[in-house]
């Protein structure tokens, strides 16, 4: 092969350095998952396509990967679509496997298929990567992480109060002060379509609303009227203009603006239990906001939404979401399965600790030494010493080749390693270790205690 | 969907126990993989189709999942394959992208790639998972993970000593002491056909040795006999049939049997070199053997060759292997670099431990506590527990619903929570906490401090 080789455009390698950070954000995640009670599991990477197909609308048809049958395909194509050159409908046959696309349709799957082994309330955790073939840009990836924590089999709005928690938990173990959870409710968007008279307007609605910030008021009423909202629509949800105030005064507006739609009243009052449990226990550095305009997955979600927003400081879209579904196993069959969930953003979330300075610097850990190899004699008893201190474990390691000290120095340094342990003539001779300090070039004369102790 | 949903065959779901007893397998790989000075970093799940494409040979080429190009793709197909319905042939054309096989050509690719920004030798460890359209049978799956530990652009053979003793920390820190690190040498091999007189008989040659334990030294050598391999060339092998002793006697019987081959000789030194001094050096609980029998990857493998057998007492094949490759990235047009590497078994390893009962019954650690739902007013002073035993680390949870007591004691039960933490009228009015032990069934009352310290 002559040129240079390369991987797929939206795909990554990740170096060492790069593998630590997302390993450090991962675990931080993960460990916080199993301190509120959610369990692991795995699903496997590609799923049958009828367990996929349909379940994320057209657009979503088309951004999954389908792997092609195995041995000779062509002669269980379907030889009509083959004729007409129909790549679209040939796929079915063709093509009976494809790569998971997120990790909420396998979770359903997972539910029903093991139903009979789970005990309900299932509260999983599950972090693999998803795939789609999706035009790459930049933060866009063919191959992503999901962080995903869901209960499955409880309407109870506690949830939604833990799951709060539980975002603040992490974005603060993490350094991330500052973060904001956003909080929706569907029904509350269903009652204002209600009152606005028009449900097919409700996403013309939230997304003109949403530029008041940009736009003012009037911007924002012209954009409506040319969506075909009423004035006098938009006269009865008047109170959204001046949408401002603490999250109680908020839902005290909603609730006079919604009084009319059950469903809307039935909105304020899951919210209004949501918000005054978090703000009763407290968060540690996220602040809770309510924001009428967050409307993510909207045929999805059928009570609370959250969206979280990265510090303010930080210029980027949001870098977790989440909501309850009331019926998410209904599409495998399972019935009356009420699930409430929320996601971490991998990618983000590292772009904004990057940006902000605060992955902690053990993140990167490499060896605490390199012990400099001169030869059979010396590189035996640099081996015996290693071997005591990985047993202690402390991770250092041999150059393997008894090449110039400087190049040897040089990797160690490159490779970031602090120290640099020598056994010369002198030193096998007096059972001893010259540990040499890379950074300051410092350079003392130890026996094995005083080495393992430096280097502990 | 009427049916119950299924998963694709070869593949799985891992439920959580099982999830964390394999974590429990990777933790300890990835940390020891770490102490050995070893780095990780990770490839797309998919590479461009030529850089796996005839890396494997024709039946591997055969088992790589290829991924259907997105959109039109028949409109790229070459119409010959198309109308001939070559399967084979038409691949190429409405495929650019395929799942990795291994992790061992992805890891080649990427030396290559990123080669000005390594620091050589580059000691890199990978845990991902691979995927082969193998006929899936008992412990063969479609979906696997791999986990390996490389160095690539050294020849230095303390590599191989340091590899050994890695194997043996990790089966020792697993607990699953006694497994055998079985190595050989290619070179060896190499000599053993140059001395028979017959390179293209070698793996007959070996195949048949291998049987030594069961069909007798007659049995092999009519074997022999019938693959083509003259009595005279086996009279010339003959030590090799009583081939027993120490290993420093069994080099000893190698170096009076390959004497007249130059890179037999060659491999006798090397194999020398390593036994002698992982001996020296001492391993923790494994045993290190020379089986010239052991050939694994013959086409691949250059100088050391390994593999582990799993303790005596369970019949299972081998659950590693490894070896030192001399031109591991020439395929990518980087020439000499040697690389040594070894592989880990994560589903066999898992399967021996099960067997012999060795996972820690820390593994599954799921909450340590339940805390029961009696309603609003005692929900909220558990949340506020909650919160507080959470943030000393301890995974504790709210049962979401104010159902039964009865219901929640058993959910407690089936998941294996250990106590229930119950806060009624009485525990509300003296700020108490009921701790139930779930298994002995002993209850006790606490104050918040008492609580904290039983559950800790």
């Amino acid at each position: 092969m002559a040129s240079k080789p390369s991987i797929p455009k939206g795909t990554r390698d990740f170096s060492p350095a790069e593998v630590a950070k997302r390993q450090y954000i991962i675990q931080t995640i993960k460990s916080n998952f199993e301190k509120f009670g959610f369990q692991p599991i795995e699903t496997p990477s590609f799923e049958n396509s009828d367990t996929l197909m349909g379940k994320y609308g057209e657009e979503g048809d088309r951004l999954i990967f389908k792997i092609l049958n195995s041995g000779d395909y062509l002669s269980k194509a379907n030889a009509t679509h083959l004729e007409n050159k129909d790549s679209l409908k040939l796929t079915a046959s063709i093509s009976e496997k494809a790569l998971r696309y997120d990790l909420t349709v396998p979770f359903a799957r997972y539910v029903v298929q093991h139903q009979s082994e789970i005990e309900f309330p299932f509260k999983r955790y599950q972090i693999q990567p998803v795939w789609r073939a999706d035009r790459p840009q930049k933060g866009r990836f063919r191959e992503f992480f999901q962080c995903d924590a869901d209960v499955v089999g409880s309407k109870s709005l506690w949830q939604e109060v833990e799951l709060v928690q539980l975002y603040d938990t992490v974005f603060t173990a993490l350094g991330l002060a500052g973060v904001t959870i956003k909080i929706n409710n569907r029904k509350i968007l269903s009652g204002i379509a209600e009152v606005i008279g028009a449900s097919d307007k409700l996403i013309d609605f939230t997304v003109a609303l949403d530029k008041l910030d940009k736009i003012g008021e009037d911007g924002v009423k012209k954009e409506m009227i040319e969506k075909g909202i009423s004035e006098e629509a938009i006269a009865k949800v008047q109170p959204l203009f001046s949408f401002t105030g603490t999250i109680a005064e908020k839902i005290n507006q909603l609730s006079q603006l919604l009084s009319v739609s059950v469903e809307g009243m039935k909105g304020v009052e899951e919210l209004q239990f949501i918000c005054e449990k978090v703000t009763q226990l407290g968060l540690a550095t996220a602040q809770l906001d309510l924001d009428v305009t967050l409307a993510r997955g909207l045929n999805y979600y059928t009570g609370a939404i959250f969206e979280i927003a990265p510090p303010k400081t930080v210029a980027m879209g949001s870098i977790g979401g989440g909501g309850r579904y009331d019926d998410l196993t209904g599409i495998f069959g399972l019935k009356n399965m009420s699930g409430v969930g929320i996601s971490f953003g991998l990618d983000r979330i590292y772009l904004v600790i990057e940006e902000l300075g605060l992955f902690p610097d053990t993140v990167a850990a490499t060896s605490k030494a390199l012990f400099v190899n001169y030869g059979e004699t010396e590189a035996f008893v640099a081996m015996q010493t290693i071997q005591k201190l990985r047993a202690e474990g402390i991770k250092v390691e041999l150059y393997p080749d008894a090449v110039k000290m400087g190049k040897q120095l040089q990797y160690a340094d490159k490779r970031g390693i602090p120290f640099a342990v020598i056994i010369g003539t002198q030193e096998l001779e007096s059972s001893t270790f010259a540990l040499k300090n890379l950074v300051t070039g410092e350079q003392v004369v130890l026996d094995y205690n005083g080495l393992q102790q430096r280097l502990q």
